[in-house]
């Protein structure tokens, strides 16, 4: 076995999800993600954790999906009993085709997806953490060879999180201590509110309100937006491709909108419910270990340079205790390059100029 | 995909584990099975059964164990909520590699074992049912090329199984109400008292108390076993071949053992706990579908000229309402030729003779 993937199972177990003696371990097996699992299970084993292995298959929930005449039973109680009882949900994805649900009517997975919120949300309660193994398919959606790919994820996965997240800390202070964010950029001024939230430093752990791995971000969850942004990453979104898109915000809700593509995909999610037309998220990448786009979310929204925004849902870990802070089914990030011509200022003060955070070296106010 | 595997998913389904509308499913998946659980979910969402998939991977369980100090927590809360939970439990076997799990310390295997035997005990009262999709390792261990291995699986598992019941009904009733069974082979004459026990018609399917796919026998539980016995078919035992298995009985237990080879096995079997040396089950196969051994008991304890017999637990489906039959850890079915030479009698009476029943054409009483 590369030595890389025992590397990426110790940093999952014990960093990420900080698993003990005795935890209740619910371990989601993507197809080509074997290898990775035999390497958590081997730490499981060594920690004296319960193991049970679930096996996530796109080809098997599509199989499903297809089948079924879409009146799902409300959260199956095998599956609820089983989330309710674990004490930690790690999610190794990888499969063999990236696409491998592209002809799943989308209101079938959408009758699936509400009638196991129940389980989602129990989910969200353990300790749970997502990562990828590094596969063929998905080298193939960054267009990239397989070990070009394998070197790219490591490069992302093992990092020195605790340095990472010290660094980070600073960040999250600066936004912690504002009241107001503005964005400016190419075809990009917007000004949010924050004053009240709390950033999370993102640093791939459970003990930093942070569950992906890679992970690499301090995100935020503003209000109020105001003004035009671009997103110029490319991605793909439910099976589209999707560029350049265009927000236009007014007291905080997207009030207009167009996309050199994908304008029908981000017109569909617009219109999910009310929360989906507000932004839920304000994220900046600081990992500097990812330095390309693949077209995959866990990774792109992570990386150095890049300020990203998702559409609806807002997390918890950023709300004051008990307050409810934008809601919605959705939770879609679009991303925007700020390497070059870009500054993002707090409270009127530049705290990153052209990529480069002013506790970096090379930075100019 | 291979009608093969749609039918074998049907039959699964539909005839083996009763599978209903609202029926909350546990799906094992071996490594190599993918194929089939597609197909098995296809169908599960036809029926609107709820569907959560397992993974069933050797080489999980062995890295698992090798790493893990031995002291395992008794039945995790979250497995066996999960099973408490479920209605029907289906394994469908296929792995890389049979000999997986090779390298795991017996006494390692046997911890794990105890310490989820209510897991285990809550599962076999599931409505379960297990499968093997044909996979290469398995051609492989049955010395076959792949695709001969598939022809001759398919031809195992997609009988006429209603037909098959009506037949096996008809060895049922003589051995319900038998009260003595002679075995008399080369090498072989066993007697066995069955007065009182009653025989399960394995048509798999659980509507039958019949839990394996392919199935094809019927078997009771015996007891005050005397002589002695010859199996002559060749298999693998914990990882060792054994051949040619001599066991010698008095009183019901086995006072005396030999083997060509593996006979250290069958010592250790033997040694496991005072039901180990009692016979669990008398078993006579019917499924001609079958005409080969393949060293995998699925099929081999199943095949049309054939009878086995297992050392150590009884079936509580065979014994008396409430009452338990031969209690062991082990259950080890050890199988002998019959196609030649050979007559079984109940209370005195011919029932086979060199393989064929009489109630089948060509017998000679």
């Amino acid at each position: 076995m590369d030595e890389r993937v025992r590397e990426h199972a110790a940093v999952l177990v014990d960093w990420s999800a900080r698993v003990e003696a005795g935890d209740d371990v619910v371990c989601s097996v993507g197809p080509d993600a074997h290898e990775l699992a035999v390497a958590v299970a081997e730490k499981l084993g060594e920690r004296g954790a319960n193991l049970l292995a679930t096996y996530g298959s796109g080809e098997i929930t599509r199989a499903y999906l297809r089948a079924h005449d879409g009146e799902f039973d409300e959260n199956p109680a095998h599956e609820l009993a089983l989330v309710e009882n674990a004490d930690v949900y790690l999610s190794l994805g990888g499969g063999r085709n990236t696409s491998a649900t592209a002809d799943v009517p989308g209101e079938q997975r959408r009758s699936y997806n509400n009638a196991r919120s129940e389980i989602r949300e129990t989910r969200l309660g353990t300790r749970w953490v997502s990562t990828v193994h590094p596969t063929r398919s998905l080298a193939q959606q960054a267009n990239m060879a397989y070990e070009e790919y394998q070197a790219f994820a490591y490069d992302a996965i093992l990092r020195d999180w605790e340095a990472l997240a010290d660094e980070m800390a600073r960040l999250k202070e600066l936004l912690d201590d504002g009241s107001e964010v503005r964005l400016v950029s190419n075809d990009t001024d917007l000004t949010m509110q924050i004053e009240g939230r709390t950033a999370v430093n993102s640093a791939a752990s459970v003990a930093y309100d942070s569950h992906n791995l890679p992970s690499g971000e301090v995100f935020t969850a503003p209000y109020a937006t105001e003004g035009e942004v671009t997103f110029d990453v490319p991605m793909t979104l439910r099976g589209e491709s999707v560029r350049n898109v265009r927000l236009e915000f007014a007291d905080g809700e997207v009030v207009g909108y167009d996309a050199e593509a994908g304008e029908d995909v981000i017109g569909e999610i617009l219109e999910t419910d009310e929360g989906a037309r507000r932004l839920g998220e304000l994220g900046l990448g600081m990992n500097r270990g990812i330095d390309r786009y693949t077209d995959n979310i866990l990774f792109d929204e992570k990386m150095g340079d890049t300020v990203h925004l998702a559409l609806g849902r807002a997390y918890d870990a950023c709300l004051p205790d008990g307050e409810s802070g934008n809601e919605s089914a959705v939770h879609v990030d679009l991303i925007t390059d700020v390497s070059e011509d870009s500054r993002l200022e707090i409270d009127g003060e530049v705290v990153q100029r052209n990529g480069t955070f002013r506790f970096e070296d090379g930075f100019e106010a």
